[in-house]
């Protein structure tokens, strides 16, 4: 028989994150304040436990998993590599093509292999609230998940259109027990402020991030949780990359180039950091991170200081950026709808050791339901980037007959994302690429970095 | 760290499905027609395939898997098997709980285990077309998704108020390419007929039936695909079992109880039969077929000649029945809403060699949600009831003291559930129990078999 996954025993769970900061050509620049001054890790106390401040300082190559977060993996995790032999027979290319599936854990995305983390370390610092925002789901799912894992009280701030949009990832944080407020609500100044302004406030993720920061801020028993973006999200999934590298030995493979969806970053990292290595060591990988054309904060923003929320409330961070008050229009892949990067992401892409690529939305459905129908699983909007763009690939390599081999992470199942292939079936949604002189207004006034 | 799931090779998926009907101690007895003679199998020509009519009448033991369905199976299969550590320390229970997750198909449930040997053999037979009925869309997404495997169209009739409501299964049945139609509809005689008589027709399981009967025997291209209940169905469901058996042996361990839903049969079947093998070679093992108090087919209906649809358009078969124009109420467990049950299933019964338990829908929910906060994964409404019953011979072990193995066969997921679980959040839905009397009605008039 064709062998058709690749699995690890539980075992195989990595013991150790990897830090990608050890294997930088240019160090990391600490997080600056309004006053343009370094930012003290006493200053994120408020909101972080130090476990967690730690780890987004930190410089060392590897960082011990402690064991009750492996044990809390292992109910997913490792989770499997494929060979997609029946999209590459749909092709008819030449390339090899792989795919590791995140959709196996119980939230149906990567974004648990932070969540159980943070959990962990809250806990263990003996806070039992968390607060945090969610624009369509995925990360307060996963953190409701993780806080009932770990005995936490989780408050869920969710965009409000969202909330009343897509009722079943709510549904789904309740079962885990959390409590999920539409925002902006009444429950913090921010919420009030923009209710008083307009009572039919829709929200936004910026404003949602906003009441979290302000709620964990404001109580001593809780503490904030972000889904990507930071370095310490970013680090938990590299169990993501380091499966993968022992995947492929058992495959007796390697791949030329990976592929991963990029909206704040985490997903891309966590498969691409732990090839980063590799490459250090002089081997030859191309690490693709994909967005969409329609927020192409890689491939059109800049290089700059920028706040990570649109509210202006955290620290400045040197990253790509669209500017913080960049609004990407309602594209369905709302977890890559984000102003800024991974500064991670964004330094490694700015040294010239990853790629960036932008796709357009219709793009990405054509590619998720070539890959629905050849591989069954249905992947998530976001998933579709990377789909799109290793098709893409793949269809260069029947060209040349060159037999690339091909790595898609596959972040998610799309099984709360049926409206939107509803509305690609049916012809309702459309594309947009931002004309050169829009992109230019949106950079205006940033603080380059170099 | 401790030991959380077990898996297997995909060269471990069985090589054969195993035939309960070798380990039988009563023989099964073949259909009937309108006139009570057993029905020939020509009759059934028509709208099914030769190989499945064969294995329809099947009584050798063994039955070879031919390659390229197994192929197909190692998308997902071997499922894994779970040892339930979590929800054993949430119940301080002694009792050691094993599951078996079959919603890691991409259809997420078990149904696809039957659709891809169905579509196979259809294609093998020159058959172009398949047509189908679909109540909540679980067998209909599971056949969209083989006929997409093997290059056959699937055409489903779904039963109008699901297509109305539950509009996630019917875009994953059209993202597989399959084409959808509301039933009643005017494609069919007995739709057409439902519709003058009733414009507003909100369909029904029955109906749609006849209307993909109606269709496929109306067209040589076209077979009719049944999702459970028929021998052929639970046949191809042993592979759960089989598997389950080795896992079992890597775990170092064996049931004493096992729980599986039981609506149609084919899950319970499916987990049960080979271990009826061991049981007939003188191994003491539970098997537990648990049902809803609302359709209580096996607990509280009657060994009779009946039909299998609701029209009286099929042959008809000795089983238990609550008769085919019984009505269970609307509850969310929609696989499990169906008045006969599976003649193997029935026999079996019949004969003491297996067991029934109906449980109330408010604690199977209850049963959902603990296990959901304890292990993660979110159960299909169907699950929940063998949860529901298997916690309760958990808690019965903590008085007891007793250490006993249980496992339970987990159908699917609740992905496309939640609005059962935000119902039952918001504290709307309730329990039904037939009264004797009512139960009595239904009974009267059926033709008892032995």
């Amino acid at each position: 028989m064709q062998r058709t996954k690749y699995l690890l025993d539980e075992d195989a769970i990595p013991t150790h994150w990897y830090n990608v900061a050890a294997d930088m050509p240019t160090p990391m620049e600490a997080p600056r304040g309004p006053d343009g001054n370094p930012v003290s890790p006493d200053a994120l106390a408020a909101i972080f436990p130090e476990a967690i401040i730690e780890q987004e300082m930190a410089t060392e190559r590897w960082i011990p998993i402690p064991e009750p977060v492996r044990q809390g993996l292992a109910l997913w995790r490792p989770s499997p590599l494929y060979r997609a032999h029946r999209l590459e027979a749909a092709l008819g290319t030449p390339a090899k093509i792989y795919y590791k599936y995140e959709g196996v854990s119980p939230a149906g995305s990567h974004k648990p292999n932070s969540a159980l983390a943070q959990a962990y370390y809250n806990q263990q610092a003996g806070i039992q609230r968390l607060a945090t925002e969610t624009g369509a789901g995925q990360w307060g799912s996963s953190l409701a998940l993780a806080g009932e894992m770990f005995g936490l009280e989780v408050d869920v701030y969710m965009v409000a259109i969202s909330y009343e949009q897509k009722p079943f990832r709510r549904s789904m944080m309740e079962t885990w027990g959390a409590s999920v407020v539409p925002s902006p609500s009444n429950r913090t100044q921010a919420g009030r402020d923009a209710l008083a302004a307009d009572p039919d406030n829709p929200g936004s993720l910026g404003l949602a991030i906003s009441e979290a920061v302000e709620d964990a801020a404001s109580r001593a028993d809780t503490s904030y949780a972000l889904g990507s973006v930071l370095n310490h999200v970013v680090l938990h999934q590299t169990v993501i990359g380091q499966e993968a590298k022992q995947q492929f030995e058992l495959a007796g493979d390697y791949p030329d180039a990976i592929f991963a969806p990029c909206g704040g970053g985490s997903n891309f990292g966590g498969a691409a950091f732990p090839f980063v290595a590799d490459k250090a060591a002089g081997r030859d990988v191309r690490l693709v991170a994909v967005e969409p054309d329609s927020c192409p904060t890689l491939t059109r923003g800049q290089y700059a200081w920028d706040y990570g929320d649109s509210a202006g409330l955290t620290p400045m961070m040197a990253m790509y950026t669209l500017g913080h008050d960049f609004m990407p229009p309602g594209i369905h892949a709302g977890g890559l709808r984000y102003h800024g990067d991974s500064p991670l992401v964004s330094r490694l892409h700015r040294d010239g050791i990853i790629e960036a690529a932008a796709v357009p939305q219709l793009g990405t459905f054509e590619a998720g339901v070539t890959f629905a129908r050849s591989e069954g699983i249905i992947p998530a909007p976001e998933s579709c980037h990377a789909i799109r763009a290793a098709i893409d690939e793949a269809e260069a390599c029947t060209q040349s007959g060159e037999e690339k081999t091909l790595f898609i992470n596959l972040s998610g199942h799309g099984h709360f994302d049926m409206t939107s292939y509803d509305r690609y079936f049916r012809g309702e949604l459309e594309d947009y690429a931002y004309p050169e002189a829009e992109i230019h207004r949106a950079l205006e006034g940033l603080d380059r970095a170099e």
